[in-house]
């Protein structure tokens, strides 16, 4: 059985969204990409970094999904990564209203021995210095690596989100992301320039338009599903990457066909995320729902021409 | 073999986009329809008004590619319609800089007794007072009348525009206007909404996004095909309906099944069209080039999931 091992922020998320408003929560891309992955793999590790004002439940709650959490730290005496933000009504633009590092501000990811050898290793959004540390950090690379990351860092960290993708295999990002990156408008254009930059394989996320894949001459599009309510789209991102790393993980092939299977596992367990606030939706899904999704993508797209 | 009537204007643009602009050229929704439909159908009807400045080979060559233009009205010392806009350089938005409707002004659809009976018909964006005369004006019921409008007419005619579509069976409109017509924003219970005002089938319009079609239960997403450049977007929307309509009028089979496959030959009709300025790239396609664009949907959204 294959293994998993996510790195990302296991953190504090205050949202404010048309249809309501919570106080601090339980958020942070490991958390959603663990919860996600959870219903594909039950060999999956974390390394992250909290405050000893993080609830001892909550980690106990992802040791309950098989979510192996040697590898987060718990800083005594210190606070864990807090954000805050509002969505705009049409749920597609939000206002960061506080962002505090704390934890993360010097997170040295350390890498238990347990953990060595892993199979797969999803990075979630961090400094991409970070990142590439914890690739360094391991004893044998892993058969995949992906990782996502955000404008914020091609803003401020440029090279060295550069030097980081030129050593893993899927950049996940949106269409945005994609377009600075590359400077390039057309999302196919984009797309063979990053892949110039290192990673074979690039998808580029386009919220309720669905995501793309590109790989050499390859795309693969995956519609999202049409929602009566995108109720709270926080997550929705690392929920996908969750799904799609989980899915490679259970079925352990990287080939361009199983990818595409992996990205439509990923966008069914992010259509789930939005229906509820923070991660409350995807706590107890059970495995029947999560078929019955995917079976939704495949009808869909479903159709058939004849050939000629 | 069935045949179609497609109404709609016939035209001079004068376009300008990031990558150059041009003088007037021939353009108007029937123009586009009528060119993407001839692909697909020899037996095609249009109803139109031009001004005696319309050059004579353009009315030719549309009767080259098998359009009876008796429904055309010349009017002597009139000019025709003309339309310029300027786009800006994410290609998805437009500024008009000039409306001059001229001949539309006072446009009366005459219906020439040759054209009774038609079999489908095809209600390109006009005002909608004059789309629901050509409908009473037909004799017999056409088997499916398909309409096209825009945000346009809903600011200034919206209760005419809804007395319209209880009469039609497919309302294709972009995202924006399914919001403006039904008042929701997620599309999903905008097209549960605009089912309620009277059409069946429910097509909504994305751009590069796809399109989506909506009808009881069902829906069915296509997607559109990432392009390396959007040259020209003008009368994409037109030509999608023209494939999607020349589709159904050479099949003849209206079921929600072969309506996906008619929506996969408007998109990629469509995916031709923006690739030159005006008609240009739709003028002279061959039966080849068209099956083999087609095949790169199915390519694009392709992909298996193992039943369980």
């Amino acid at each position: 059985m294959s293994s998993l091992l996510t790195v990302g922020s296991v953190a504090f998320d205050a949202i404010e969204t048309p249809f309501g408003k919570t106080d601090k929560i339980v958020g942070g891309a490991a958390t959603y990409i663990g919860l996600s992955s959870s219903y594909f793999t039950k060999d999956q590790k974390i390394i992250s970094v909290v405050g000893d004002d993080f609830p001892a439940e909550t980690i106990q709650f992802l040791e309950s999904k098989g979510i192996d959490t040697e590898g987060l730290q718990i800083k005594k005496g210190e606070k864990s990564f807090f954000w805050s933000g509002k969505y705009h009504n049409d749920m597609n633009s939000r206002d960061t209203l506080v962002t505090e590092l704390n934890v993360l501000e010097n997170f040295d990811p350390t890498i238990p021995a347990s953990y060595q050898g892993v199979d797969y290793l999803m990075l979630g959004n961090l400094a991409p210095t970070v990142q590439r540390q914890v690739i360094e950090r391991l004893d044998v690379r892993p058969k995949l690596i992906a990782l996502d990351t955000m404008n914020f860092w091609m803003d401020i960290m440029m090279d060295e989100l550069k030097k980081t993708i030129k050593l893993i295999d899927v950049l996940i990002i949106n269409d945005e992301e994609a377009r600075q990156l590359s400077g390039e408008y057309s999302l196919k254009v984009a797309a063979k320039k990053i892949i110039e930059m290192g990673p074979k394989y690039l998808i580029i996320k386009k919220g309720e338009h669905g995501a793309l894949l590109f790989h050499g001459e390859g795309i693969f599009f995956a519609p999202a599903l049409p929602l009566e309510v995108v109720f709270d789209p926080t997550g929705a991102g690392d929920t996908f990457a969750g799904g799609f790393m989980g899915y490679l993980t259970k079925t352990d092939d990287v080939s361009f066909e199983n990818m595409k299977r992996a990205i439509i596992a990923g966008s069914a367990m992010a259509s789930f995320t939005v229906e509820k606030f923070g991660t409350d939706r995807i706590e107890n899904l059970n495995e029947d729902e999560i078929y019955n999704r995917i079976l939704q993508f495949v009808d869909l797209v479903d159709f058939s021409i004849d050939k000629k």
